[in-house]
């Protein structure tokens, strides 16, 4: 699906009609000079009911006096006008707006429903608006700005799309572009979004052809289906999208009888959802920016194993230690790269990675350039990172500076790897240096090692997803019992349903056997062997030991009748359950939850204290298969404990995959009235697996 | 102890001679530019034996040869004739140096033996020297700037002093403390340290009347003992120490046979005694530089409870995450608070904490201020922090934005709360901003919510530590025995001269008998009760375990001696340890370890995969009382498991923390032959305390 046409003609107007200018209104002043000074040339007009001149310029009584046809109508007249606006507008033919004006959704019930009106009007009548509630946009690209905020020039073009669910910080994120030297292709400021979303929008760039990377600033993700459909179109089209998501200091709201519940936090699934996605997440404005702006010069970087090129020691060792923070490699230099770095080194300097060129540059300035080419050969390299600050003040003889930059310009072209140049600090890109950037063509250079490391990381890990953006995942079938229908159930499957249905659709379970009297118990363990395990079998009881329903260890058959006795007094019931005791092995608790916004999550971790302590657990959406899951195995804190800590056997994690996976689609195939899906604990010994416990709960 | 004059004198001179000065160096170049072009208003004489003119001025052949005193020679000549500059001056009288030139320690060997004789030289001359392998210093309070990289202008003045292990980064916090408009004290490059240490130059800062905040760059921490004198000197004195410390990444390097070897990484040490010294430990140059701009400016903040007033939603967002991650509080308003909000907020606003006044400033200007004056005055917070950006460009009429930025700083003047003024992202104050806060006397604008939230948090927790300077840690007596002489003993002393030796000394330890044969093991059982715990016991065992020296849960005089024969064939030794066998309970693993730089280290964490698979530990460093330990025992990741997370008993925490602490006092009593120390575990059951099982090893 691509987006509606309306909102690339809404960004892309010949002519405008400010409605509601004024010369007392802040914004009106604003956006007449931000579309004077940025070079919009279709017309303006102004309108205005009570006054012949605004702003110094005619003003006309309504939008059906104007003399010209208007594309884009921006309009800050009062709230309770807004929708006569937008019917004359309609009228007119008039199909694009910007909504200023406040006092709709974001103020309470009554707000909320005038929006809903609006929005109905717009259907209606085809309209496509931006807002309410919102500053409007700004098209560098195509000189286009009616925004209600000043845009300070220079208004720099480039191929950044910001989309935010803010206002205010619009500014500050056009202010850091700016100030880093970063353009941008449009800026969005989304307002309430009744009408146009921030999905709308991600879909218009990623078929602009002027953008290539799109940063993000949510509050919310609204639609999280129709954004996920928008991030895969923008992943399969090679266009990174950065996203600064707030609210991560929320507490989860989720329920559920589940132990999962605890550890699918609202904010938790939004990592998981992004890194399905290929969103990268960042933590700040800067970082937002700063890693678009990487992206959008860079391109995809090929791997983690960075060369580095430093004139500093310090520098160099705080660039190890992030690159260790951030997952990228220093690996050493190839033999022939240090021979050949040797040779032009001064003698106290070393030619390792990262490689300190020292300060001998002061007194040879090509050497950085110089050691920049032969590390660009290094055969076991991915990408060249180069520290090097853009001059802050213009020298009195700018020509040598100028040559010495054409000739780095050259040498970074001419490189085999991406080049990746990094300022040592975060300030801004002057004046001076962005002519000299213009004049000599010499790359973007990225705001410091802090910020810069991070955005190195993250655009790492976006060409990772972007690689394996296919296969697709390979769609579940659903699962369907002999009748041909999809089960359901209704309210909570304690174990002893929930683990016959495992069993039954090849999940590998613990022997059990339901009994319904102490005989029938006995002659079960005695079937099985002691020691053995006896718990309650209760229609809904989930958590069997909060209510006295479990007994293990039972050694003997006097210990398994005492047993039955004593569980049926606690937890009443239909019978109970006997199995053999385990011991032994590590204990993982696999568990499925249906999040409101983004459906079926699976959670793994360690069972015990690892979940309910250290809410040590990895989450993934489903569909997953197995790669995905022994991926997220490794990232659990207690990872070594599979892999044979402590003297444990050592997890056949293939296997482990394999049958977490299997959960997982038979998870999705249980349809929409799924509500969570928990074995807890899943027993590993080896290639042993079995799940101990298992509870099913329905959303009816 | 305070600094030797002689740092005063070098950081101070009336006179310079530059030896070596040459048209051919770049150094010789900024050094006499930087004298020239930022005021230095005393004599700089050009020493140059071969020419008669150097940077267009008179050069004389020799120090001898010139015609008055000088106060600092700034030495430039070549590695082979530094030494005969530096005694030819000290003949003459010339007491301080910097020494520029390359070439002594940091290239091996030989120069390491020259750089020796430097400092011979200068303690058998008095001489004060910077360097060698230094740029220079930078006297901002004074207008002094022997320095030999560019010092673009304007050179702000102020309060921060910054010390650098390196030479080229020296460069760059000079560049971003200029671009936050923070002023410098004192700026000093380090070079090899010949003669003038790190700590002098803190004890300078210290006693320094410019200087209210010290901020390091550190490679590394080459005299601990003096650093940390130095340290709680510039705590006792008010003036916080911000260090950016490098080398996180390195492997730790020191083996030990206890687990807490492990446990004690070099940078994890370094993480223990900054936190005890009060040094604030950043993460990054501009976190270093932010943080000591905001002390400088703030003082110290009370607390940690911040009243937020910002124009934007999104913003207040991206604060509460960023308050979440550094521990700092967003409470409520008080019911007073809110009810003056909300009579000059505008309907659609909310009066919530972070305060969100809306984009309505755009129309009301003084909204801002007028919502900072009742956030001041909430009884329930310890500091205002105001989001608010200076002006990027100068509009054409200044005018009134000077009038607005009278009235904000008269307001925050008369709050009755720390004001922290930060702006949302992080970009350069300009040259109209200056001007404005020169003017005007608004204050210091932190740089981003980012960076700004870090430095909140730095300097809260300082005025914490600053809070807690004294009492002082009470000294600890040395342990004495019978015989009135310290304790002391050589390799290993297993669990049964251990665990005697810690019972002795009033640790509570597990009942354990030494067995000298099979029948002494049972008669031994029987008295305890079974089950019983058989351990070997031999000379210098360490870990017993791992060559099958130990056997637990025996339950019958049977078991007990095929344990005892067991156990001999397998690790034989003295004889065999019996004691009762324990269950339920945490364990606690305390660990005490020698840190080649720091002293005597505690590592408390939970014990069995805490430790070996999560590394979840505290670390401090001794001496620690009762209080510390309870603060280490609450940082660890499974804190929750003490506190009776899952059913166990809580326990007694300050029972847990006093015995911790004697372990401690214990082990600062037994000299430097003490190389570790180790309970693991020591278990805790509600109030009850025991180790079973200890190691200390000697460094004989």
């Amino acid at each position: 699906m691509t987006p509606a046409p309306g909102v690339r003609a809404l960004f892309n107007p010949a002519s405008i009609a400010m409605v509601g200018a004024t010369d007392k209104s802040g914004w009106s002043v604003n956006t007449l000079a931000n579309l004077d000074r940025h070079g919009f040339d279709g017309p303006v007009y102004l309108v205005n009911p009570r006054t012949e001149t605004v702003h110094g310029r005619r003003a006309y009584r309504s939008l059906s006096d104007l003399p010209g046809p208007v594309d884009l109508a921006y309009v800050m007249v009062p709230t309770a006008v807004v929708l006569d606006v937008l019917e004359e507008g309609a009228r007119l033919g008039i199909r694009n707006y910007v909504v200023l004006t406040a006092g709709f959704g974001e103020t309470g019930p009554e707000g909320r429903e005038l929006e809903g009106e609006l929005a109905d009007c717009c259907r209606a009548n085809g309209l496509t608006v931006l807002g309410p509630n919102g500053n409007g946009f700004i098209n560098a690209a195509t000189s286009v700005t009616p925004y209600g905020l000043p845009i300070p020039p220079p208004l720099l073009s480039g191929s950044v799309g910001v989309v935010l669910q803010s206002g205010a910080l619009a500014s500050s994120v056009l202010a850091f572009s700016q100030a880093r030297g970063i353009g941008l292709s449009l800026l969005t400021s989304m307002g309430n979004e009744a009408v146009v979303s921030v999905t709308d929008v991600i879909d218009h760039l990623v078929d602009d052809p002027a953008t290539k990377v799109i940063a993000l600033f949510l509050e919310s993700v609204r639609r999280p289906g129709e954004f996920a459909r928008a991030a895969r179109r923008a992943l399969e089209a090679g266009k990174p999208i950065v996203a600064l998501k707030i609210g991560r200091s929320g507490l989860a709201s989720r329920t559920a009888q589940a132990h999962t519940g605890a550890l699918v936090g609202d904010d938790a699934v939004i990592d998981a959802a992004f890194g399905r996605l290929g969103v990268v997440r960042v933590r700040s404005l800067e970082d937002l920016i700063i890693t678009a702006g990487l992206l959008a010069s860079s391109g995809p970087l090929p791997g983690p194993r960075l060369g580095v090129v430093t004139p500093s020691g310090g520098a160099s060792e705080i660039i190890a230690d992030r690159a260790q923070d951030e997952g990228l490699e220093l690996p050493p230099f190839a033999e022939e790269t240090v021979a050949r770095l040797t040779e032009i080194m001064p003698e106290f300097g070393s030619a390792a990675n990262p490689l300190d060129v020292t300060g001998y540059v002061v007194v040879d300035r090509t050497l950085l350039g110089r050691a920049l080419r032969i590390v660009a050969e290094d055969p076991g390299i991915d990408v060249v990172m180069l520290l090097s600050d853009l001059p802050r003040i213009e020298p009195p003889d700018p020509e040598p500076v100028f040559r010495l930059y054409e000739t780095s310009t050259r040498l970074i072209g001419e490189s085999p790897r991406p080049v990746v140049i990094v300022a040592n600090v975060l300030t801004d890109v002057g004046a001076f240096a962005r002519t000299l950037q213009e004049r000599t063509g010499y790359p973007h250079v990225v705001g410091g090692i802090e910020h810069g490391m991070s955005a190195i990381g993250a655009a790492v890990r976006w060409s990772r997803a972007r690689a394996q953006v296919s296969p697709r995942p390979v769609p579940v079938a659903p699962v369907v019992t002999g009748e041909g229908t999809a089960v359901t159930g209704t309210g909570t499957w304690a174990e002893h349903l929930a683990a016959a249905f495992l069993a039954d659709h090849g999940v590998p379970v613990v022997p059990s056997e339901l009994v319904p009297d102490e005989a029938a118990a006995v002659a079960a363990a005695d079937g099985f062997g002691y020691p053995v395990v006896l718990k309650a079998a209760a229609e809904g009881l989930g958590h069997k030991s909060d209510v006295g329903g479990v007994r293990l260890g039972l050694t003997s058959a006097e210990d398994v009748r005492r047993a039955y006795r004593e569980i049926r007094a606690a937890a009443g019931g239909i019978g109970a359950l006997v199995q053999p005791q385990r011991h032994g092995g590590v204990e993982l608790l696999v568990g499925i939850v249906r999040d409101p916004n983004w459906g079926l999550v699976l959670a793994v971790g360690l069972g015990g204290v690892w979940v309910e302590v250290l809410k040590d657990s990895a989450l993934r959406l489903l569909p997953v298969g197995a790669a995905e899951v022994r991926e997220a195995l490794g990232e659990l804190r207690g990872a070594g404990l599979l892999q044979g800590a402590r003297g444990t056997e050592p997890a056949d994690l293939d296997a482990v995959a394999e049958t977490v996976a299997r959960v997982c689609a038979l998870a999705d195939g249980l349809g929409d009235d799924l509500e969570s899906l928990e074995i807890n604990p899943l027993l590993v010994r080896g290639s042993r697996i079995e799940a101990l416990d298992a509870l099913i709960t329905w959303r009816t």
